[in-house]
């Protein structure tokens, strides 16, 4: 299985070409596209800690194409992840480093990108693509490429205190996991407390709250509302928590 | 076949997960996605509406699995629903209802939710695609589930004379059927008379007409304009129909 | 491999059912679909620029099922066209005709719109999904429709000197191949000049730029901002080259 795990929005013409090429190469294998709420600021870090809580959703040998690669035709690298039984082919920009550092066991290799023949802003489907069909097909061993003993960039595999997503119900989903993070503790919000719940519909009609959502991670809603609209949240909005 | 019919958008990560239970324990069956609208307010009585409409441009045999779904985590009931030829997965709050109460056949079988080991929030993951996906290769047979006689909330078979949904175009599609419109009808819009057309290009530029859509329900729509924002229809608008 | 390549947006219903019609018929082809973004006024005339750009990032033998279909439920025709080693199924407004001038070698069939048992608006459910999927499969011999000399609208190969699209990173895409333009060149913005540039992190953040992009056309951006809503770009913006 081939997951696809990007920044270019449903309503766009890029998604397309990649799974063109995906199926070019790896005709037997399906194509699962994730596409991300376009945010203009949509950065690697964000991403980096929300595909690291999504990729336990998904079977062992899949094989996820991930590009949020606002530095693309610059000089930043490219890279094949082994993190346990998944594998990850993407820029070497962060976005695959909590996932590496969370993961038992790693390995990297380095995906040498061709001075020509390939368009400077996409290497999605001129660089990626191919990489992640061939590894899927069993065409391209990992072992060919140039091994490296860590990643250019790392973020560490510690919890992001930031919101890093918010979903299409205007949910705020946040890097930090439920699971460090007992549930008596508040979220500070401008001097008022969030609390927790099991679910949102535990709570009065448009109060906030968080609760452990279905990837493990915190997330702040408003019952019967828009946590990002009524409470002002955006991606990259500090969590702080409270008593 | 398997279609997944959900209020989930297509720009976040919701049906990328779902995509990957299905393809896991389905991998020969293709998976349609119907990404609805993502309005807040999204209820299960236009969605039922919607897909007694749509269902029938698939073929027989089609597995679907429909998730709209508010009441996640509360005592709502989860089922299986044969209507004719075709199969239905999802949560007994009326979405269902529709089709089953225009079927000439109908069955119905209790899915128990299991206590432990799955999300609160998330049942399309945890709960109705893996039943989806084992109806669609034959693993599990509906008939070693707990049958039950009728659905916990039925809305019947009856036509709804209200907007269920607003369209890309800004085209107002209601639960009335056109076959039960006279075409010498017309719509009240605050006291003006809305009249009936073939297609809306037969009327004036920035004219309103209804017509019959492509599912065969009553459509309103503004030539070369957008009906919901130029008359103010939203999901939920109660419709009347005049001489 | 089947593309569908439509203005249907990809928060709606209209495709699914697409889907639906290509995988009855064609259950072995894998079917991409291109959802375009969903502006009002959107046009056959940009789009078949769109189009020809990014028809060659398929593979040979790709059949496109092509609907941007403002005139449906007229008189317009219905088409096969096979532009070198691809096929095209749409509406005979013009979207496939720049291919078609395009191409070293080109052929034209006309597809008949049944009076009856079809929809008046959604032809690409009921017309061309149908033919698309009959040609994959090799069912249809588009040898055995009525040939004709040549398309009923035809927009010429000439490069459209006009914004044909805004990604949703907010970049102005253009109808002017970047081959045609030579990169000492600058743009027309209300008296003042947009330079070229590779890529557009190489100009100072704020500033605007064009650049061939990955399609080989020229774009208008602007480094960590967005084209369209700074310089007030929209599809039809005619474009004027500057020394």
């Amino acid at each position: 299985m081939i997951v696809v795990f990007t920044d270019f929005g449903a309503n766009d013409i890029y998604t397309a070409q990649v799974q063109g090429r995906l199926h070019e190469i790896a005709p037997q294998h399906p194509v699962i596209i994730s596409a991300l709420h376009s945010v203009p600021d949509y950065d690697p870090r964000s991403a980096a800690h929300l595909l690291a809580a999504l990729h336990g959703y998904f079977a062992r040998d899949t094989v996820f194409l991930a590009v949020v690669d606002p530095g693309v035709g610059t000089e930043r690298g490219a890279v094949v992840v082994q993190a346990d039984d998944q594998w990850f082919v993407g820029p070497d920009n962060g976005l695959l480093s909590v996932i590496a550092a969370r993961a038992k066991r790693s390995a990297f290799w380095r995906i040498r990108i061709p001075a020509e023949g390939i368009s400077a802003s996409f290497h999605g489907r001129d660089v990626f693509a191919p990489v992640a069909a061939q590894i899927a097909t069993g065409i391209l061993s990992p072992n060919t490429l140039e091994s490296k003993p860590e990643l250019d960039v790392q973020l560490g595999p510690e919890d992001l205190a930031e919101v890093i997503f918010i979903d299409h119900f205007g949910n705020a989903i946040t890097g930090l996991r439920a699971d460090n993070v007992p549930p008596d503790k508040g979220i500070d919000h401008n001097g008022s407390r969030i609390p927790s719940a099991r679910v949102f519909s535990e709570i009065a009609r448009g109060e906030p709250c968080w609760y452990r959502n279905s990837m493990g991670l915190v997330e702040i809603a408003v019952n019967c509302g828009r946590a990002a609209d009524d409470l002002g949240l955006a991606a990259g909005h500090a969590i702080q928590l409270i008593d």
